[in-house]
């Protein structure tokens, strides 16, 4: 494609040029049945089910362009996805975006998002099967992810039960402690303004989970005690987490913390968009988990050192 | 749930709760294994394979909120994915929604859009399984359909032939009088202004399409000439539509468009989202089908009574 037209926005190149170009030599497994172009996809289900996840993420609220690049979003869009995915015991295989953006939108921006979202499902071997293209007056990433249990059991937020070890793979209060260097205009922190942008997702992990026997699992998306909380009302159980088993995590926030004037635990336990997987284990937990906490009876509810914690408990959308 | 509550916003109520209240009481087919509520659905996939598409509507673009009400909204969004999945030849199944509003919308309202979105499922008995609620500074609505094609082949773009039938199924054209009633406040016509609202999608018909051996199928999103352009490109064949055979279409909005001021085949030509269903077959064509035209060697163009048609060729997002 000439410069000249690399550069030109939305409007000037329209709908069906621009999708062209994301479509055009990407590649797809033999599983991708029917790809990009028609009206919908068609995928193998190879076990006989289809895990199925969406989420939207809105200019502004989930991303700033000024803070992420476009291949930043895109990546992260793929990244919150495949993890709800993984939160079931699966392996996200394909994706279809929905994507909305003013027409003075350039087309070389939009090229990015799609490079980051294929960038992204690159390293767990999905590819994006489907989308759609929309005007809108800002940018809205709506990914819907798919997902193959090969054969497991899904696992739920229901089956956790007293006694089970909780464990956790991946990073907690990094995203959170980004989001304040961000806000604070703090620069160095380098690894966790990044970790803002783009979460660091333990893919494969989900699988090695449900393999181990895991009794519940989520991804830490609106923060560990909230996301906790959720399994401890489906499962009907308390949920123990201690401080001494957490402090890596919070030795990894303290500086961070401490430049923006904030509660490195409040970072930990409260702060989402990490998208780490936590599960319940009735024995052993997988290599590179790390044991956080015990299941313990109801009523439900998460304690920390036995304790009710105080202060913020996570994310909402309003 | 008590009347003051029912009449809140998304921002008093909260993310969770307004979840809740979409959710409760719901039931799904046997076909659901993991429903609403965790981090992602799991479905059955009874032949090994899924079907998946995904739209965006956004407010002001795609629907006006003082021309629909929210339950229209719901069906016009579940009706135009469902359209996609049966363009393949399958049936849809399952919906992922992701729902993006302002804090200030009512609650109810987005009660009222998820109601339409199962009363429209439920015309197929397809359900919703899972989704989103976000904060965004106008409603956008983006959903995904996933569909079963109960074992027989998918039915692309791509394998039209010369010689084919050119046959349709549903309305062409009514949507877009309607929408010039609308936009020109003339009332009356009451069934056409409706449809521009909520598309009438002929449902079962798809299947129908692919046992009667159809070669190559799309629904008419943006319009009979664009939409069968797709056709006729990814096949390598002319397409040669006849005025005559088209007469009914050009008969129902003749009317709409004399007090619109516009042209009656403009709108059966040109005018999209009606989500008819317009496929090729090599002999005869299912009940309820109707033949518009001749598939003709290429190159890839679509022709009207043998000539190349003047005028609008249908809508693109930008």
């Amino acid at each position: 494609m000439a410069d000249e037209e690399r550069a030109r926005t939305l409007a000037e190149l329209g709908e069906f040029a621009v999708i062209d170009r994301l479509v055009v030599g990407r590649r797809h497994p033999a599983t991708v049945l029917v790809g990009p172009g028609d009206d919908a996809a068609v995928l193998t289900a190879a076990d006989g089910r289809t895990v199925v996840s969406t989420d939207m993420l809105v200019e502004g609220r989930h991303f700033r362009l000024d803070w992420s690049t476009p291949h930043d979003v895109g990546r992260k869009a793929i990244a919150q996805n495949a993890a709800d995915v993984e939160a079931m015991g699966a392996t996200a295989t394909a994706f279809v975006v929905a994507f909305g953006a003013p027409g003075t939108t350039p087309a070389d921006d939009v090229a990015r998002l799609s490079d980051g979202m294929w960038d992204e499902a690159a390293r767990f071997g999905a590819t994006i099967v489907g989308g759609d293209l929309v005007a809108a007056p800002q940018w809205v990433v709506s990914v819907t992810a798919l997902g193959d249990l090969a054969g497991l059991p899904p696992v739920t937020v229901a089956g956790a039960r007293p006694g089970d070890v909780v464990a956790v793979v991946g990073d907690l209060g990094r995203s959170a402690a980004g989001y304040w260097l961000w806000r604070n205009e703090i620069r160095g922190h380098d690894e966790l303004r990044e970790r803002h942008l783009v979460p660091s997702v333990p893919y494969g992990q989900g699988r090695a989970a449900a393999e181990a026997g895991a009794t519940a699992m989520t991804d830490v998306s609106d923060g560990l005690l909230a996301d906790l909380g959720h399994v401890a009302d489906a499962s009907h159980v308390g949920i123990d987490l201690s401080r001494a088993l957490l402090g890596a995590d919070h030795d990894a926030v303290v500086a961070a913390a401490a430049a923006t004037g904030g509660d490195p635990w409040a970072l930990v336990l409260g702060g989402g968009e990490d998208h780490a997987l936590v599960a319940t284990f009735p024995a052993e937990i997988p290599d590179g988990w790390r044991r956080i906490g015990v299941v313990v009876d109801g009523p439900s509810r998460v304690l920390v050192d036995g304790a009710v914690p105080a202060g913020d408990t996570g994310w909402q959308s309003y």
